[in-house]
């Protein structure tokens, strides 16, 4: 039989092809599609690598793997405003059409007004009265079916999408990569626990017992028929940002997490109590540098502050001198939204 | 070929062969075999099949699928003390070398003159400022490592065995049966948080962040090198008992569970919210009938009551109305502890 190839061709065509499988397999399993290669997808392979490769000194045995992420900014659009305070505004009147009395008191009078540019420069304690009015006085299942219906309707003035359109593919990435190595995946948002729950099982596939938010208190009645439920009272137990964070951490988890994101002041403790921990752990901090695709700001950039937290220039600093990762929203994303 | 058998006695004999393979299958796979038969394991089963089954007007998806445990008297001895108001009082003659000027200060002192009969008889209010003097004023790993310590040495004195070896073996077996079929098993406890943490996952397979229980706040602080970690504060977050069982629950998991085992009037309010969801919901009592193997006390019984809760004749009437069903220990258990 006439031989078609040298020995030589066949061996360089058998590396090659292995090569080409190789890459294929590499493409097709790229669990972060939609991340370019950078230092910030590094950081997050190399981290699931060593944590779940058994015999790796920073292997993490799977029962304590726990992820955190903050939620507004981090995994989903909080410009020009909280997702949450623009439900609390849109509610006002019908918290007015049932206690006729606030029409009058502010600050629900301005909000009633319309008046866009006074309801922005609202103080944050006029906004916590306007969260605790809509966020309480009813029961648990009143509140759930009254944000349910706002979130199926309710769009993103820039987009024109529903806000749960919003959340970013690469982080929606992240999440099934980390759950695919026996990560649990939790939200740790300075958000209302209550009113992310509503949403997270649906848009992130976290269910609401792995949601940690800022939360008010329950209180357990019984109706006149004798039925009980539970209504929402407007009593702080949580406020789960700052230090709140890994305060709500060890209470409603009881483990330091492996690793955690975030984009602002806000997530700093959050980040500095998981780097505070043996062994590898991955911290990360996404910069908002992306003006043309979302927004710009943060350290470099120059939207104004309104916010509970921002990405300051200290916490940037801070971040470089602990080896936390800057994920950087213009070059480390190939793409920020799923409908893109 | 002569026939060894008619016809008739082979299929008699295929029939025979039959049952006796279901039934040693039966045997087999019994989820139970600590439960003797009767209504209580009747129910435990089948709560499962119809929640389970697909198509089943019950049936529950799996991510809804939430169990709730009291602990003390329902998965473990809870006489003739809770277990961690022994712990505390045992670490009393520390927390007092540490600081003295509580040497002569009731309650310590009568803690310290090692009277039983006047230990046994201090007020509630006293147990709460040892309780608080012992739970807090530490970081989060100096209690656990002092609570690990403790747990590995302390005896039972009725048994001579480890408080952890007083685990209910019938209560395990449920434990992995509801597992075993997608149910995600929680301990709601009227005990401390971070100390029942210490030992579930060993003793029953529940990760701390499957335990619910009363809740001290902590604190975030830094130490001289910068280090970040959490006190133990003297600060009540949540009194897991009673009404703050389903409000302990909305704040945790945020779903109504679809089945509830507590054992006293503590758990009340957990059972009954349990009860109030829509489809199939297992309610269940245990109740302490057993001298010879555990103790008796409750409805029938004799036991003097010291505890936060108890078995009172009103909630064994309320179990009897609202169809929850009561789980004799005498006569529904063949078997209590792992190691009889």
């Amino acid at each position: 039989m006439k031989r078609l190839l040298s020995a030589q061709s066949a061996r360089a065509l058998l590396v090659l092809a292995s090569l080409a499988f190789v890459a294929h397999v590499f493409a097709q399993t790229d669990p972060l599609p939609s991340w370019n290669d950078g230092s910030a997808k590094r950081a997050i392979v190399e981290f699931v690598r060593v944590t779940t490769t058994e015999g790796s000194p920073g292997f993490v045995p799977p029962p304590e793997r726990i992820a955190t992420f903050d939620q507004d900014g981090t995994l989903w659009v909080e410009h020009p405003m909280y997702t949450q305070v623009i439900y609390c505004l849109d509610r006002v009147p019908d918290v007015v059409a049932k206690k006729p009395e606030l029409k009058n008191r502010e600050p629900f009078k301005t909000v009633l007004s319309g008046n866009r540019e006074a309801i922005a420069r609202l103080p944050m304690q006029d906004l916590y009265k306007i969260l605790a009015a809509t966020m309480s006085g009813m029961t648990v299942e009143e509140f759930n079916a009254e944000a349910r219906k706002w979130l199926e309707a309710a769009r993103h003035p820039r987009w024109n999408r529903l806000y749960t359109e919003l959340a970013y593919q690469p982080m929606l990435e992240v999440f099934r990569y980390l759950r695919d190595n026996a990560y649990k995946t939790y939200i740790v948002t300075g958000g209302g626990q209550d009113f992310v729950r509503v949403y997270a099982e649906k848009v992130y596939g976290i269910p609401p017992e792995q949601v940690i938010g800022t939360a008010g208190g329950t209180k357990f009645v019984y109706a006149s028929n004798g039925k009980p439920y539970l209504t929402k009272e407007p009593k702080l137990l949580l406020n789960d940002n700052n230090a709140g964070k890994p305060e709500g951490i060890h209470l409603m988890i009881g483990r330091r997490p492996y690793a955690a994101f975030g984009n602002s002041t806000g997530d700093r403790q959050m980040l500095e109590y998981t780097g505070a921990g043996a062994g590898a752990r991955l911290k990360m901090l996404l910069l908002h540098d992306d003006a043309a695709r979302e927004y710009a700001y943060g350290p470099a950039q120059g939207l104004p502050d309104t916010k509970v937290g921002t990405f300051t220039p200290a916490l940037y600093d801070e971040a470089k001198k602990n080896g936390w990762t800057v994920i950087s929203m213009k070059n480390d994303w190939k793409r920020i939204f799923a409908f893109e």
